[in-house]
């Protein structure tokens, strides 16, 4: 299902199959939370943007419109339109950081819904049923999301919870996958190291879980606050036991910086909500940093926001006129702006994946790991 | 400039010709108060919903980002990336309207800007000036809408002084036009007519203002809160003095059947903001009635908006997709929504000149002017 295409040191150009179409990698998932992009993109705007895998929250789903209501209509493919792989989390990270008054225990969690504040259980079987409920292509195992810092002794023991829970998430999709009225019966799970920002506890983790031989690993539980060193370090403490026959996905990161240093150690797939989030902020991606659009300089400019990009945003439309409806406070601001910086990102890994076919990327790296990131 | 291709009655089939392309009358416009459509359009979206000319608000212009910029960067037209028509109001139903502490004398209105309090200055003179600068294709008259309701008395003397703005407006306008600098200098400068619910009034201030022999008129101060038979009433009185070769424009209207009721007495062009307000809301016009999705009955139901409309929104998502934006309050559901009510405007107009055309229109009113306009 994951055939690396070739490698360049740590980094892996790879095709990931699913049952939704085809994941050229290394890939940016596209974050659509409530089953639609923040800023007014819809799930056809994101063919247009290059978007390869869309990524719905789990928790935000089940609350509302409520998951059984998304089964009874078809699945989130039919919900949404988006036709192709569609990745769901498990609702712990939300769980964890959205959720008050949570009560957690062997067998799940207990909390606070943060829209009527009904209380909730969620364990690894009810994340299992939801993310079976939505048919998404992939669903992600059911964890716990520790925060940052947290002692050792509290990590090893929800890090071996987690172990637990993974088993238990897989014998539920298991038995999911193999009743009739179930959507997509080929749903894939992946697994979740955890073990905070100590190596021994991720190493340790990771070897469990591996056993269980998943069609694909992430790295849960970083860019939670840590410095972007101790991230860079975790990474090369667990990748050298991550299966290398399976896809790698590293949640929630990150900069432009972050995902070039990522890859470089050998990850495959990201989510993160930066571009949207700075977006809404006048925060830009170009080819030569980081524009913001609040800056008066740009009241006049009649240039795209990035010369060098095809977007529909910089084909249509200047900066002065974005820095006007930033101004204004249109909503089509955001609109243009997060189209701006999705198709930034996942241009960016097109250009990554160029790179790695032609043994260039660490070239590639180089050259612009600073550009990418820094503010101008 | 103004062709009438055929009549039913009172009711006109027309061709407009402007400088920036040719309006098939009757004819909405789209409303870009900003130089945006409310809730994330863009002016290339525009297209893709048959809109052929778009309304921007001098006073919001005037008062952010400022037309000298506009003019500095080629005028509306490129700031927007709309090439077709564009009308600019003339400010003064929104000095009117919107700006507080506002002071009217014969030379014109001092008020308050809406954005930071700052004392501004408008007469016809000014308006002209902003207009030119901003480049639109038809430039409004400078005049008062007064309130609803307003006495004889205090409507006859603002109607009187509103006429000598208008061949203020007329020299200034003249004198722009004859400048090398000017953006557009071709632009067409419509007359308003004013006189509150009084026939008289409205009579005469009519027959004075048809004199200067503009390129077009427009019925002002109706749909100001007055009940739809009072509007008829005074459209039906001032009609047979405005001039038959001439667009006629009806400013600010309206629902369905105020459309239709006003193109059978004989008007060519509308602009309102309901078909975006209403989205807001969750309102949406069908071909059978406008649906509240707000309403739980929407929440499974995988239809269209409306099975009858080809419009984006329509093509791609269902009401229960639609219905569950709404209640997360998700940006892309009053995209989705405003699109799909500018089309259903836009379109209902093209039906209007289909019928105009067949002579079909008065048996198409009849069958429709109560099925549209009906909550369902």
């Amino acid at each position: 299902m994951f055939k690396i295409l070739c490698t360049e040191h740590n980094a892996r150009r790879g095709e990931f199959q699913t049952p939704h179409g085809t994941v050229q990698t290394p890939a940016f998932m596209n974050v659509a939370t409530s089953a639609a992009i923040k800023g007014g993109v819809s799930a056809f705007d994101l063919k247009e943007l290059k978007c390869q895998i869309m990524l719905c929250n789990t928790y935000h789903l089940h609350i509302r419109p409520g998951d059984s209501l998304i089964k009874q209509l078809g699945g989130l493919h039919k919900f949404t339109g988006w036709d192709g792989p569609i990745l769901t989390d498990s609702g712990g990270f939300q769980v964890f950081s959205l959720a008050p008054l949570r009560k957690i225990e062997e067998e799940g969690v207990t909390f606070s819904s943060h829209v009527d504040g009904k209380r909730i259980f969620m364990g690894p079987e009810e994340s299992m049923q939801i993310q079976s409920n939505l048919g998404s292509t992939i669903a992600m195992a059911f964890d716990e999301c520790v925060e940052n810092p947290a002692s050792y002794d509290y990590t090893k023991k929800s890090s071996e919870r987690t172990i637990r829970w993974l088993y238990r998430c897989k014998a539920e999709i298991d038995r999911l996958n193999s009743l009739e009225d179930t959507l997509n019966r080929q749903q894939l799970l992946f697994g979740i190291n955890q073990g905070s920002i100590y190596e021994d506890l991720r190493i340790e983790n990771m070897k469990q879980i591996s056993k269980l031989d998943l069609p694909g690993y992430a790295i849960g539980g970083l860019a939670v606050g840590e410095p972007a060193e101790v991230m860079y370090r975790i990474i090369d403490a667990v990748i050298p036991y991550m299966p290398e026959n399976k896809p790698r996905y590293l949640m929630g990161v990150g900069t432009p910086a972050n995902i070039l240093e990522a890859v470089d150690r050998g990850i495959d797939i990201f989510d993160c909500v930066m571009p949207s989030r700075n977006a809404r902020h006048g925060h830009l991606f170009t080819s030569v940093g980081i524009i913001n659009l609040n800056n008066k300089k740009y009241e006049s400019d009649t240039g795209p926001i990035d010369p060098n990009c095809d977007c529909p945003t910089c084909q249509n439309h200047s900066r002065a006129y974005l820095r006007h409806l930033l101004k204004s406070g249109e909503l089509l601001f955001l609109r243009l702006s997060v189209m701006h910086n999705l198709y930034f990102y996942n241009t960016l890994m097109e250009r990554i994946r160029f790179h790695l076919e032609n043994n260039t990327f660490k070239r590639f790296k180089a050259e612009n790991i600073e550009v990418l990131s820094r503010r101008i």
